[in-house]
């Protein structure tokens, strides 16, 4: 493919204009960050993922580590952001629990400092346990400060949240690259509707990250944003609150509503998808803390498990389409989803919508890698620009034997 | 050591004279690729290891990622296609199943496109169940294929077979330019004996894929192959079919004995490995999927085992090398040998023989990783030939700092 | 940061001078190497520690393996060894005994071929039973040497000790760069007291290699060595001979008591310590040989741990440091501490004293890296001085898109 280069130059020009403030700051969540850092990302991954379709090399870095941080098992994270390291030239190295132990406190300080003499990021997946991951992400931050500060550190390696219990920052801003793709320009998000719905799984525990990362997202955006869930699976108050406040500055709306018939009315943009009742979460975090809760939580799983059997009939197919917008909406998810006669009986979305939109998914997802390596990128350069402008003038190529000399 | 212009020249025209077929295509049975395209392999995977030898840098990857699959532990294999991509220049990401549960249906489809955003290359090992690896891995090639045609992937990353149910191309075809070398040609290797023999072993279980995939790949270049095993230690009918066919092309022969003796009379190489008796694979892979299988897995075990202590007499030592032509055949092995008195007490081989023949099975393997990254080369690349000359041509150094400029 | 050109000329002027021997030799005891291989690893490991800082590659692999291979769980040296081999340009692969089961015998000699055909160097930590890990380092060495010798190897890997059952020297070496930076050049050390002294542990089996590991290092330096410990935790006999010869050939001493204030009495530098008694160490590796041993290890851990309780006033806080030399005597420690009141109630060091010197054990540990890429620099070239001097004339940075352009 040879590059198009007015179609280059384009998204260039306004990558350029852009005033984002993203040197050496973590990504942990996306309500923290300002709306140039978001566009930022976005656009700096588009750019990314253009010239890596061109075969243009993207190793910004000769040498260097980027550490992933795993404590639960992962297939698409850990290789998302095994793939962006290695775009730019990092090596990743895998801290999961199996290799390492790390608890709280002086340990976390230390390690924090011992796993970043060389390395340049630290990605980070801490989604189990509510009021735990986004601390521990906070703590592994200011220990690299500290270390930072008193010249342990020669430079001080950016925190990327790779999903905490609050946000997961690098899948919604994947999906928004999606959902912009889908509608032609982030411009015509505007008062286009979006639903984030709970969906019936027969699992307990699901994260409150992604549709938590959605609505605190998609409102900066204009988006008409309606948040659908049964009774009781309210999100973090705190969460709500800026979705709230982002929709009146955005000129975007947000609502929520305990029916799923209603919310996906002419909805352009579908999320169906579960997650666990936040007085689990909470109830949960509590009982891990203390010894001998193992009954207390088994009682917990069937709790919630039974709580969830009474939503059943909350889920997405042909008939809930229907009533969307041309009977055509875009349905999301961040895989992999519970597909009825798929990987359960019953579950979030059928299988005729799913088959549908599959592949769509997929390209969904494919935006990861570039979103992850386009925060590396802003985290780690202070001009960002003109490193773009120095790989597209130069042109080296990414596969080839020195084919750039 | 200085390069021996002459004779790379003399390699390098043999190549460039090839017809081959493999760009962007798998390597999963040998005896489903062209007799040109295995060539083409071992030929640039004798002008890889020459040019590694003369520490030529053979990085034509700036970036990209190799995905190694394993479903059981390895260290060898897991070490050759490490080898092999790091010296073209690919980072490995290990997609273990301690790492990731991949099941089949959806999930292959998905996980296949998942782990392939920024890949180049997948290669599988999955060996341990009769009709399941092969499947295995046409599953994910035909995921791969939707997923290019749909443009999720940019470019369609090489299926690799690193072991399966049916055949073990990396080895053999590593085995096979082990021969050459000894023969001095391939040409050479036209009527000469080569015995793959069943060999006692305390295991049971043991994969069919090497003996299958010698007999499918030696009877191509024309040798005489004698396949030796007690009565009921089948291989595959297929396979022996294929065998069969080639010997009948190739002018060579395809002769199948139950008496061991027999077998190594006259023998210019000889490969004495154990196998598990195809109905025992099959029986086995049909009882693992049922449930409650667990009793009749340990008797299937047990059985098993009973029946090959009846054939404790089937090993190789220094009174059956005698009968073998110079008494003095070549020894081949895919380690690790079941030796007797070293890591048995009755097994394929006696300590004299395996000791004469130790440093050759180390010969015989170091190919492997030049197999393994000339077949990426081949399928990443519609021009090799070009990209060879130019790696000649510019002569860049593998360690030196920045030396070829 | 700017390079201070004149500060790099006078460490290159004295690295230049320097006779070493290092090329391809392997490093597995401090003591068994010259002092002038040793001046060299840590004169060396101070120059790319300031190039890396000064954001200059050190890239002098193109592609390339390094091999880490851990015994048991590590998070601290894994990383250590991964940024070191990074550093370089060389890939890293784990064979964790997760993913590999490696014996000895036989077994040792193949692995280590197999692991070896791309590799560059091998590090191994193996120090959980006396008698095992320098043993098993020598095996692979061995092993290595063989197969260099008849040609299965195009070149001979290095093997790095990264802890065994004697030595520590990547540790020992970063404790020494940070003494010197202490004192303001090694010349500084000669008749500075330092302390190597047991302090209490709730935890058993700790190896003996740090503490051996100083006393054979420190003596070399001309320093006036105070080993301290309650009576029963002596250290192997050979390597306390050879401190006693090193002392007296450096001018420096070695001193051992059974008192613990003694030993701090005016010390410029105390690494106060947790380690198991000898005779614990001897009785457990004999047992861990025998089958059925488990009732009999319980009880050798629970008679160690009865003796340990004995000696919980061994402990290095406020009081202590107030003894030493202006009552503010460097602390070091390997990390992790047993802090009390932070990670344990009873232990190694008060937390007033640890969080003092907090920052100083980091600064400790990030040697670590330097030494074990300065160990690798100089096992794999001949000529380590030239590559070197070519390094800083050209002056490529380590990141930025091929700005060395």
């Amino acid at each position: 493919m040879n590059i198009d280069t007015q179609k280059l130059e384009q998204i260039l020009y306004q990558f350029k204009k852009m005033k984002f403030s993203m040197f050496r700051r973590d990504f942990l969540l996306s309500w923290d960050k300002s709306k140039e850092d978001i566009m930022a990302v976005l656009q700096l991954g588009d750019i990314l993922k253009y010239l890596y379709r061109h075969n243009i090399s993207l190793k910004i870095f000769q040498t260097g580590l980027g550490v992933s941080f795993f404590r639960d098992k992962s297939t698409r994270t850990r290789m998302a952001f095994a793939s962006a390291c290695d775009l730019l030239g990092l090596s990743v190295q895998d801290m999961d629990e199996e290799k390492s132990q790390i608890a709280h406190g002086e340990t976390v300080r230390e390690t924090a400092n011992m796993i970043s003499f060389l390395s340049q990021v630290i990605g980070i997946r801490d989604d189990m346990y509510l009021g735990r991951g986004h601390n521990f992400q906070k703590e592994v931050a200011s220990a690299l400060d500290e270390g930072f500060e008193k010249e342990v550190l020669g430079h001080r390696p950016s925190v990327i949240n790779l999903q905490c219990d609050l946000d997961h920052p690098t899948q919604t801003l994947a999906d928004l690259m999606h959902v912009k793709d889908y509608l032609g320009s982030y411009e015509n998000l505007k008062k286009k509707k979006i639903v984030m719905s709970w969906a019936y799984s027969a699992s307990y525990g699901k994260p409150l990250s992604v549709p938590q990362g959605i609505i605190g997202l998609m409102t900066r955006f204009g988006m008409d944003v309606t948040l659908a869930h049964p009774k009781g699976y309210d999100l973090v108050p705190e969460v709500m609150d800026k979705a709230r406040g982002f929709a009146k500055e955005s000129g975007g709306s947000f609502t929520v509503t305990n029916n799923m018939k209603e919310a996906f009315k002419d909805a352009v943009v579908v999320y169906p998808k579960s997650w666990a009742p936040y007085w689990v979460m909470e109830k949960r975090a509590e009982l891990i803390k203390r010894p001998d809760s193992e009954a207390a939580l088994k009682q917990l799983e069937k709790d919630a498990l039974a709580e969830n059997a009474k939503h059943k009939d909350w889920y997405y197919d042909e008939d809930m389409m229907k009533t969307t917008k041309d009977g055509n909406a875009l349905y999301l998810h961040c895989l992999p989803a519970d597909v009825q006669g798929v990987n359960c009986e019953e579950g979030e979305v059928s299988e005729g919508v799913f088959e549908k939109f599959r592949i769509d998914t997929y390209k969904e997802a494919r935006n990861k890698p570039f979103i992850i390596a386009s925060m590396i990128f802003l985290n780690c350069f202070r001009d960002p620009v003109a490193y773009i402008d120095k790989i597209v003038t130069l042109g080296y190529k990414r596969t080839g034997y020195y084919n750039f000399l």
